[in-house]
């Protein structure tokens, strides 16, 4: 199945995605079982973040390729960081780069666990039972700011600077698709989504030997390869099994 | 006015607090203007965090005399960080030591700004309407785990290490404040709450140059002082003006 959030007259509302259209549900499928109540077209849809977590965790370094280009040490444990909520755009929405931003303006293509249970201390099957779904992420970073700030709060969080979409898929083997990064149609990067350090239910046992996950929560789960973008571009992140999210790049224009 | 979170049968409400009761709303004080609907007594209520925040702010070295104890470097520019929802707790309920931490568990009492309005590229008098509100937090810390992990997720974001409460205050000149620390009824630290680098507002213009605030966004200030906590001790955290935020300590125990 497919879940998705769509914008439907200002209003955001859940949805079941098919092959034509969305049709709309009552209330979100992390929270029971809702009903249909309508339906869009899929071509019109407006297409919005597929969830809003209560708390929004991302993988630093988890390809060994990544870590080899970036010279960094292999992590021996799972450790996790944060994104922020206000970052988050859907697919088809504008990446908006920043007129102060300079030197290289990258996007990282990454698989994104959305977890559909509340859970603590979990065993590794608890763990696989914890995952709701599967959806795509594009971790958009400004490398100079990402360099010279004490944390990722503009380099990582600054509006728009994460793309999440176009839905949630609850039936994929998640970790024997293909990740492909596309700009304008040329290929830029392609890899396992499986080829991780350490996977999904590795970082659910440990982080919860000391949290609680709760429904909603996404955890992002780092790239191998990134890209630069440039205003124009369009970037393109397709999972095998999962979708392709879709984000314009935009020069911020409002303001000098 | 004071507006808090209180748990009642269970569910979650909103709350108007008076001298002796806790009067009831009907929806939250940050997306109108709920009507009451009932009541509770001040001295049976369950507190919760006064606001679950879509995005949850944290601020590192903020007071001359911390950063100087520290060694570190005085920040040249307001840089934010983050803290996770999953790790918020009300006033009164326990902070759960983990079994596995070792070395310095320590209190940080923090003055805590709750956003009201969406803002984006405000103005300093801007910034200051975006204010709806201050609290208390206490960002507990695990020292061992801050210096050896990557990032805060379990020396600062484990369940219950982020106490905040017991309510929101509207009305209180919140930089001209006192706070002070206290473990089992003895003074451990006392501070002003003005004392900053950077205070509230410088924060909230630089920070809405790139990213939109939210009602409900929480920024925590900083800590000029920290001090140990071991289980069966009480922290309360008073700041003048607003209140106290009182927390016990405790060991966890279910899991070895």
């Amino acid at each position: 199945m497919r879940y998705a959030r769509v914008s439907v007259d200002g209003r955001p509302m859940w949805g079941r995605v098919g092959e034509r259209d969305v049709s709309l549900l009552s209330g979100s499928p992390l929270e029971g079982e809702p009903e249909v109540i309508g339906a869009v077209s899929r071509s019109t849809a407006v297409w919005l973040p597929p969830v809003v977590p209560p708390v929004f965790y991302a993988v630093g370094y988890n390809y060994p390729r990544h870590i080899a280009h970036a010279g960094a040490e292999t992590p021996a444990r799972p450790e996790v960081g944060y994104r922020a909520n206000n970052a988050l755009t859907g697919h088809g929405s504008p990446i908006v780069k920043p007129v102060e931003v300079e030197g290289r303006f990258e996007a990282e293509p990454e698989l994104v666990a959305v977890i559909g249970r509340t859970v603590r201390h979990a065993t590794p099957e608890e763990a696989r039972e914890a995952v709701f779904g599967w959806t795509i992420g594009n971790d958009v970073s400004a490398r100079t700011w990402q360099h010279s700030d004490r944390t990722f709060w503009r380099s990582k969080n600054s509006d728009t600077f994460k793309p999440m979409g176009p839905w949630i898929e609850t039936d994929v083997d998640a970790l024997a698709q293909t990740t492909v990064l596309r700009v304008n149609g040329a290929e830029h990067a392609r890899f396992p989504t499986g080829d991780m350090v350490h996977d999904p239910f590795d970082f659910i046992v440990e982080m919860t030997r000391h949290l609680t996950l709760h429904p909603g929560d996404v955890l992002w789960m780092g790239a191998e390869s990134t890209c630069q973008l440039e205003p124009g571009d369009t970037v393109e992140i397709e999972i095998s099994g999962i979708g392709v999210l879709s984000n314009p790049v935009h020069l911020e224009g409002n303001r000098a």
